[in-house]
């Protein structure tokens, strides 16, 4: 399970730094697979030899003294940085070039908790304000430290737009070039945002299948030699990222976990990795232990995991996704059967809203605290709400709810029913007749 | 002149408090006329009664103890309002809500210092991290409270897109109700942007100078009742926010004056308003008393000041703006003149480039630092390496670029000439015969 391998290190492995291996990754000291245990040496590589499951990244956490991490954290950098003690990063991260992501709002929802009755401590953690404006750059920019520890020099990724740009930003700033892969067919715009950080750009023949079957080609290919994708297999490091959500969401909160997480669901990595986050600081002693529920957020359009959690699977079924929440459409999420624990073990749900409702949500979120969400966040407050309705999260908590991205780059999702009040003539009559004076 | 209100308030008003006004916006403590001096006591009026000059904002500062002042901000939150004490808002300013933008990042810019042949530290104030990717933030959060403090219940503003989405979003975090103006024809995502946050947007059939008249006479008007104009009857409140973009990057460099600042002129408001910041950081003794050059960016289309300053004049010419430069297209700049003093008097300069200079520069920030800056970026950074190349900016020195807006608002400026390196078939030998790995 997703917490197994960092319960295991720092209670069992002590202080004896990196197994086997010579980078240096600070408090990272091995790859340890999900399923069976087996435990590697640090290196690029993302499956098990023995069983071929998941690798995650092990850690020899800094125990023992919470009240001093506590405030060496406080006097870090405002940006995940400030986590590095936490994190596959070396001691020194800070001072590398780097976009610097994280540290962003966690805007207190008072409006919002109004509108949906909520009479607790409403939270909205709010990753529009990263450099290219959505949770992308926490991921990416660890897995420009992976790149750099390993001695790549060329980062890489298949993409469907976002995270081409977030890689070829993440790089460029980083000094290392950029070679991202894309399906040929993208409207413009995911084009340019891909495209204006000047790494190369590859538009492939084919849908992003073809791309993502490309790439592993290519992993095993002396032409992507020195290559580090930063999805495959730099994934371990990569997705580490998502634990400083958990952590700067505890601690926007006062050092205080949340009672209620609602999390959108696309391969189903962030929400492993923010409970793995969460256990770390209890185990820690950063927060006070006691529980909290972690719910899942996907778009009716593409809801295996929802579907699975409703029929009480613990199998998740591949489904073929139409959504207009694309960055979450992916049909067979690698971390669906980890997502399914969480939420059945921290007694939350997974849920889903059709694609009305996610414009709606998107839109009640910007009448009410004026945060733009891309599709992504409409469908997170979309199943909160539901959730709300169906009394299933508890109006009277403190509950969280996430929103990865700018509504910028889903323009289109909510155009057709975005316009003005009015349209009139430039005169104080027509403006008197309109009755909005 | 812009600095003068400020050198008359903290010198010889000591701490007399609000002059004649019963409104409470902290330091602030009446209205004087950039002109001829006249004060006024605080209200929303933006003109003078004695000679029609523009009024700006004068202050009580708290001098005397420079080190708990600077304790006092440092301990703030991670927003503009830890510059309270220095802003026309009240003390309690950060418990109210606010969209809370500032403390955007300042970016040491290597990777463009060496390609630019900056030996000389260079920084890019990145304002594209605000919570509507602009600094119109900045200057809307003080309109706000102004409005509050004026018991305004309705924000407004005149717009060709952006503005009209700051005071929407900053309007509906604040529980202000917000009816907004623009020209009928605008692009659909500006209309979007614009839109989203559900307040009134009125579309007129006319241009943006005659959505401009439309707003001047409603506020005469008993329609226009109770409303709070940003940039106009609001106008000395919110062009102080722009204050705060000088705070930040003097207490970002350590509490240090950078020695050169490259600035964007629209209206010239920002320009002046960052001046005045840099003087009252010196008067509180905040930073150390030394000359600092600042020097202002134009389109060439739309380069009214930039002409004036190279042709030796006082007085600026308008122009029919014509640029892909459109946040920055103001042909007939109210602050003109001030900013033309204060380029020479500082011993900067007003510059302009033109737009392929500006989709150059747009490129070169992407691909040096990882930053999609928007074309009023592109203008400032352009403008920035002709200095260069001219040698009117001294590379050896620390130098600070605004970058005020995010690329992802004007995506239309670099489209048609960025896109993919190659289009190939997701094949290892089409990807060969690219030549890429």
């Amino acid at each position: 399970m997703a917490v197994q391998a960092v319960e295991s290190s720092t209670a069992s492995e002590g202080s004896t730094g990196s197994a086997g291996s010579s980078v240096s990754l600070g408090p990272a000291v091995a790859l340890s697979c999900r399923e069976c245990g087996e435990r590697f040496p640090l290196g690029p590589i993302f499956a098990c030899a023995e069983c071929f499951g998941p690798l995650e990244v092990a850690y020899d956490l800094p125990t023992g003294d919470p009240e001093g991490l506590r405030k060496r954290i406080e006097a870090g950098p405002n940006n995940i940085w400030r986590y590095a003690p936490l994190l596959p990063v070396p001691a020194d991260v800070a001072d590398k070039p780097n976009i610097n992501p994280g540290f962003t709002k966690l805007v207190k929802a008072d409006n919002l908790a109004r509108e949906l009755g909520v009479t607790g401590e409403l939270y909205i953690k709010d990753d529009s304000g990263n450099p290219t404006h959505s949770f992308k750059d926490r991921v990416v920019a660890q897995a420009v430290e992976a790149a750099r520890a390993f001695g790549f020099t060329t980062l890489s990724c298949s993409s469907t737009g976002n995270l081409a740009g977030a890689v070829g930003a993440a790089a460029a700033r980083a000094g290392l070039r950029s070679c991202t892969f894309i399906p040929h067919d993208l409207e413009q715009g995911k084009v340019v945002m891909a495209a204006i950080y000047g790494g190369d750009l590859v538009a492939i023949e084919g849908t992003y299948d073809d791309v993502n079957r490309f790439c592993s080609e290519l992993i095993g290919d002396p032409a992507g030699e020195g290559w580090g994708f930063v999805n495959v297999n730099l994934r371990p490091y990569y997705a580490e990222g998502s634990k400083t959500l958990a952590y700067e969401i505890c601690e926007q909160l006062g050092w205080r976990l949340p009672d209620q997480l609602v999390i959108p669901i696309a391969s189903g990595s962030q929400l492993t990795k923010i409970d793995k986050g969460l256990k770390e600081l209890i185990a820690l002693g950063l927060v006070e232990d006691k529980p909290y529920k972690i719910f899942g957020a996907q778009a009716e359009g593409c809801s295996p995991v929802s579907t699975a959690f409703k029929a009480g699977h613990d199998v998740v079924r591949p489904q073929k996704p139409n959504t207009i929440a694309k960055s979450l459409a992916i049909g067979n999420p690698a971390d669906g059967p980890y997502v399914l624990d969480i939420a059945r073990r921290t007694g939350g749900a997974v849920e889903d809203v059709n694609d009305e409702q996610v414009v709606d949500a998107i839109k009640l979120l910007a009448r009410t605290e004026g945060i733009f969400a891309e599709t992504a966040g409409g469908v997170t407050l979309g199943v909160a709400k539901k959730l709300l309705e169906n009394g299933v999260l508890d109006p009277a908590l403190t509950t969280v709810v996430l929103n990865t991205g700018d509504g910028l780059k889903t323009l289109d999702a909510v155009a057709p029913t975005t316009g003005p009040t009015v349209v009139i003539r430039p005169s104080l009559d027509a403006f008197r007749e309109a009755g909005l004076g």
